[in-house]
Order: structure tokens, then C-alpha cells, then sequence
């Protein structure tokens, strides 16, 4: 039985609680038992069955000699980065799901867990239940990972699920999405893409070996998208995602965040509402695909538990992270080559012929709206040619990438 | 760099190499370098790049105070066994792509490992390169596992996908996944499904904790398979897939090997080809499925080599393989409650009611086949009462059970 902490007794850190009460047989049987010493929050939490063990001041907590592992579920980059250097330097390993502090100092505190013989985990933070992180580092240890494909935000999943399901309008599905707790009040960041943008900076910085930030990946989010765009897919039996893109061409490497129109024998077909899907390329395994709830209180709770008993296994040790601080930086959109559908005013009879010459072959799509018709190209571009060509092109009403 | 050895340099056993020697450069980099310094075979290879390392005699390596991994890729389990035995003796881990040997002697070698600080791993074992087994037993640790959906063989599903695009018949689709090499010379162990039973049972003995047998599995195959059930299957707008099932109803737990009817909605229902997937039902987690190359000589290969790479991290002490010889048991299909597909001779509109009548609410399906109509159940029953129902139904052609 291993003591341990909870920091944040929040949706998260009541979840954590809740998965180790609930699976307390089974987790005694394994032999891999967590007792809930601590739970640290500013907050009282009265008739809660936890009550007795909330404090709110961390020296109790790092003093304590028993503790070893701390479940870091507080969220933000201020006091969680704090507690969490304080911790790792007292040789305590920090599971956490706080995707914006990994992602802003997840090297760091890896090499100060390393410093400190014990381990820095955030499986939790990609992904939130489903194994990402384990399978990246460990699963796929052999692996050149070549390309990552992410859906990765259940916010815009759910949005854009709807959205091709009842042919409605963004806001009034975000309205929706907000009602039933599927979308933030201020759902920015995810409807944005910077969700889902820190969290394949994350993934990119696993594969890659090196320390890549997420203003470097070029995200784009999903506010611009209209019922005639997903008419458009369904007419090319095709479905709009937001996929969070790592992608290598030649010796350059890519981390995009946008809309993308995949088709139905991709694997990431199947994603659909609230859950994520990642389908990894890599040069030895080819494809593989990861698909489970990305969010969701006992889904991500699962995973830092999951992360806490591995700690738990390893005291005096250190867990491979993955993250090194080694800066990488991802090259700049504009050399990326991708296929591209575009909408264009007009008629395809009379624009056929300018349109190929500008974007190569190509095939029409029509009658799905009128005085414009769909052209989805064949041939491959980089997308600052891309962007040149359909600034000459009159009348381009918009466009989205292809995977 | 960790020197090792690779016993049996078959398909797999190749591509151990490959992936070692493709990928060297990141392994080192990533401080995971493999060295391959003997390969055991009874066979030359004059030519092969790693010619110079191969061997006849095990000893050399047991005796070799450098090795510290084997990779077992011999097969099968006279020598396999023995050796892997030897080797744990000494300490040495073993990982293996061996699931004849799992089924049957996992457990007992997980012990001898455990007993002598060293680890026995079998990642290939079941679905290829997906990382599986690290995923139930690291992954999902914190999870209670209620059921297991797993398409884990590839030639059936290959068979599986044609029949369903093309309408052909199975005989047919089997020779030409023969020719292609989907299918063995002897296809009996894929066709009739043990293949994927004995990977259900090495998942069930995973996930309860105790050694489940082989033999304990109901198993059936796809041999019995017509174009006319896919014609149904299609205009019920499902698939039809040899699901390898692990279930608990009540405290009782079941293994399953038969074909099913999917839904369009299962994320199941992407899995094509030779692709697997496996769809597991946990507590916390709720759904979460792992796609990819079950079969290939680089995909498994690939596993081989990254449970290499955690052995090599993790020498003197054991990576828990999650296999106990604790014996378990399955129990008996007739008790198992699922829905059931029916073709039965005769007119819809006439016999209605008395199968109704039988087999509770359902609905029908017609104008597939001359003379003769389908019902779908909307309700479960236990196997044992379908069964008995079935009988004193007249006419009934086949069925198919529903996942």
C-alpha cells in the first residue's frame, strides 16, 4: 500500500480519489494498492467521503516522509509548477493531467525528476484515458514515428460530429455543446485548436526526442465552418475532423492544427462525439491507432492513477518521461505539401479547365450548392503555392486541408 | 548498447534484426541501443548481412556473461520452452512472439522470471506490433476490465473484408488469401479460430489475474460463412467479423471465439484487411480500442524488439509480466446472454409471430434471399435457451450472434 497526495480536489483530483476507492479491491489484489494520505486544496469540502484527509498547506505534504507520490490535478502554471519542482527535488514522482505546465516545462521537471531518482508522468494530459504516452515512450520504443494524426479535442469532436449528423450551424451546436457540459463558458481554447495544438507539441516533442513548443505549431480551429462545408464531405462520402497534425517531409518537421476533410477508410472514421482517436504512423509498424475518451473525470482520472501505480512500482528509480530539453523546432507551414478541397463560385463547366491549371487535377463536386461547385485536388502542393495560386483564382469562397 | 541474442531467424526473427539495425541510429540516441551479437538457428545464411553472427549451439549464449536479453522467435514449444526456461535460470529475460508458448507456459515462465530478477515478455504475441499487452497490464492498471471485443486475426479478417466487398464465396477468398500469403498452406488454426482463442485467453488471463486456458474458450471459425449472410449483413447496415470475446455477466466470466454482427457504430467497424483491433470495456474508462498490424513480419518484429528495449532498461529486477498461475475457468457458453441474427426458411409475413413467439421482439429482413427471411432480436437470451428454441423452431438456416 503507497501513500500518496492528491494536489486539487477538483473534477480531475475527485476522480482520482474516486478510481482508487472504487478499484481498491482489485488494486490490493495486484499487489499495486494507493491510499489517499493528502488532498491539498484551499477549499473545505464538507460530507465528502474524503473530507478527514484535506489540508491546505503543501509543507505537510512534503514533509511527510511517507509520501511518494503526488497526484498533481490543480491545474494552471503557477502554484502546480511550484509544488511540482518542490516535490520532484524531494525525490517524490508527480503524476499529473496538467497538459499546459507539460507542455511549458514538462523537460525540465523530467530532467529534475532525473536528478532526483524519481519520475516526472503525464498520461493523463494527451489523450486522457487512452495509454497515449506509455505506447509513444514504451509501446513504440523501436519506432521511428513518422506521422502523428490526432483527434484530439472532444470539445470540436462532439461539435463537428453534430454538426455532419444535423446539417446545423457551428453556433447554435456550440450553444448545445455548452448546455451539456461537452464545451467550456469561454471554449476558446478548445474551439480554437490550442487544445489540441499543446497537446501534439506534446506528442511531437515525445517522437522527436527534442523540446518543441506549442507556439510553434500553426493552429487553426473550427469556427469557420459551415453546413455547406460538411454537405461538400458528405457528397465526397468523406467527414471533417480537426486534426491535430505531426508530420515529417524529407528533413523537415510539421505540427498543424486545422480542419481536415479524411476519408472513410481512415481508420479516424470511426471517431465520432466526444472521443479521440490517434492514428500514429511509424517505419516499422506502419499504422497503428490509439481511440478512447479524451476527456470525461474518470477517464483522465484512470490515467493518472495508472501513472501513480507505476511511480508507486519504481520508487528510487526513474521512469523514462520521454521529454528532453533539447530544443526542436518544427519547420514553417508554408513548405508543407497537402492536398486541398476548395469551394468556388461560379460554374464548374465554364471554371474547370482555369481551375486544374491553377491546382492540378482535380475532381468536381456540384449541386450541392448553388452558383458554387467543390473541387477536390488530386496532386499534392506546398501550401504557400497553394495560397498564391487561389489568391490569382476569383472567387474561392474557402477551402480545407486534406489528410 | 545491450548485447543480445535472437533465437529462430524465421520471418519474425529476421525482422528483429532489421528493425535493430534499420532504426540504430535513434536507438543510440536515445540511449537504447541493441546489439545483435548471436543468432541460434540449425540453418546457414551465407549472404545474410548478419551472417557472421549466426550459431548452432544455445550454450554459447548461456554462457555468454554479456547476454542479458534473448529474443525468442523460434516458435512453437519443445525447444522454445526449454531454452526460455535455461535462459530465466540464468537470469536472462526473455521476450517472445510465441503464443502457442504464452498460452500454454506463460505463467510458469513469468514465475521463473519473476524468481531469478529477470522479466518474460511477449508483447507480440497477441496483436502484433499494437502494444497491447503493455497497455492492459501498465496502461489500464488502474482499470477493472468487464469485456474484451478483439478482431485478432488477420488472414480471417482479410477473408472477412473480401467476402463482404465482393460477395464471394469463402473457399474462393481463401485461396487467394493463400496466394497472397494472408493464409497459411494449413489454414486450420486461423480459419477455425484458435489462433484467436488462444490470444483471448492469454487477454482474459491478463486481465482476471488467473492462468486461462485455451482449451476453455469456445471457439468456432468462419468456414460455415456464405455470401448470403453478408447480403443480410449489409442490409442490416453491419459487418460480419470472427470476434474474439472476453465478457462478465454477473461473477461469471466467458471466452468466445465466433463470428458476429457488428454495427456501423462500433468503432469495430473500421478494422479491415489485415488490420486488428481490439475494443476493451473498463470501469473508469469506459471504451477504448488499439488498431493496427497484428501480423507482418516488421509490425511483430517491432514489439519483439520494444519489450527488448524495456528488458535491457530493466535487467535485475522483473517487469511484471501480469500472467499468474493461479488456474481460472470460463464458464460454459449456454449461460451467456447476447442477441442472436436468424435466417429462416418460409415467408415473413406467415411465420412473424411464431418466431416472435420463440425468440422475443425483433426485426425482419427480406427480399435478400429466395424463400427465405432474417430476424434480427432485439432482446438478449442465454445461449442454452436460443439453442433449445432454435430446434423447435422449423426451417432455420443459420444465425449469427450480435455483439
Amino acid at each position: 500500500m503507497t501513500n500518496i497526495a492528491i494536489l486539487g480536489y477538483g473534477t480531475v483530483g475527485s476522480g482520482v480519489a474516486e478510481v482508487i476507492g472504487t478499484n481498491a479491491e482489485l488494486l490490493k489484489k495486484r499487489g499495486t494498492g494507493l491510499y489517499v494520505k493528502y488532498i491539498l486544496d484551499l477549499r473545505e469540502f464538507p460530507g465528502d467521503p474524503y473530507e478527514d484527509r484535506v489540508i491546505h498547506d503543501f509543507d505537510t505534504i512534503l514533509d511527510d516522509p511517507e509520501i511518494k507520490v503526488i497526484c498533481e490535478t490543480m491545474g494552471g502554471t503557477g502554484a502546480a509548477y511550484k509544488f511540482t519542482t518542490l516535490a520532484l527535488e524531494k525525490g517524490i514522482s508527480v503524476c499529473t493531467s496538467n497538459k499546459e505546465l507539460v507542455e511549458l516545462h514538462g523537460a525540465e521537471l523530467s530532467r529534475i525528476a532525473k536528478e532526483h531518482h524519481c519520475s516526472y508522468l503525464f498520461e493523463a494530459s494527451v489523450g486522457g484515458g487512452i495509454p497515449l504516452i506509455r505506447t509513444i515512450v514504451q509501446g513504440l520504443a523501436a519506432e521511428k514515428v513518422e506521422r502523428i494524426c490526432g483527434i484530439l479535442n472532444g470539445t470540436t469532436n462532439f461539435i463537428l460530429t453534430k454538426m455532419a449528423k444535423e446539417g446545423a450551424e457551428f453556433d447554435a451546436v456550440l450553444a448545445e455543446a455548452q448546455e451539456h457540459g461537452y464545451a467550456e463558458k469561454d471554449p476558446t481554447a478548445d474551439i480554437e485548436g490550442h487544445d489540441a495544438g499543446r497537446k501534439i507539441a506534446i506528442l511531437a516533442s515525445l517522437v522527436t526526442g527534442q523540446n518543441i513548443a506549442f507556439p510553434d505549431v500553426h493552429t487553426e480551429g473550427i469556427t469557420k465552418l459551415t453546413p455547406v462545408d460538411f454537405a461538400y464531405a458528405k457528397a465526397l462520402g468523406m467527414q471533417i475532423k480537426l486534426i491535430a497534425l505531426y508530420d515529417t517531409q524529407g528533413d523537415k518537421h510539421y505540427g498543424i492544427v486545422s480542419p481536415r476533410l479524411i476519408g472513410e477508410e481512415s481508420p479516424l472514421s470511426c471517431v465520432q462525439g466526444v472521443f479521440n482517436g490517434v492514428l500514429i504512423h511509424s517505419n516499422m509498424l506502419d499504422d497503428s491507432m490509439y481511440y478512447g475518451r479524451g476527456a470525461g473525470r474518470k477517464a483522465t482520472a484512470s490515467a493518472v492513477v495508472g501513472d501513480a501505480i507505476a511511480a508507486a512500482a519504481s520508487i528510487g528509480t526513474t521512469i523514462d518521461s520521454g521529454l528532453t530539453e533539447e530544443l526542436g523546432d518544427l519547420a514553417e507551414i508554408g513548405t508543407y505539401r497537402q492536398r486541398y478541397f476548395v469551394r468556388l463560385k461560379g460554374s464548374k463547366s465554364v471554371r474547370k479547365e482555369e481551375v486544374e491549371a491553377a491546382l492540378g487535377k482535380g475532381s468536381i463536386v456540384f449541386d450541392v450548392a448553388k452558383d458554387e461547385f467543390g473541387f477536390l485536388m488530386k496532386e499534392e502542393m506546398e501550401e504557400a503555392a497553394f495560397m498564391q495560386k487561389t489568391e490569382q483564382l476569383q472567387g474561392v469562397i474557402d477551402y480545407i486541408r486534406v489528410l
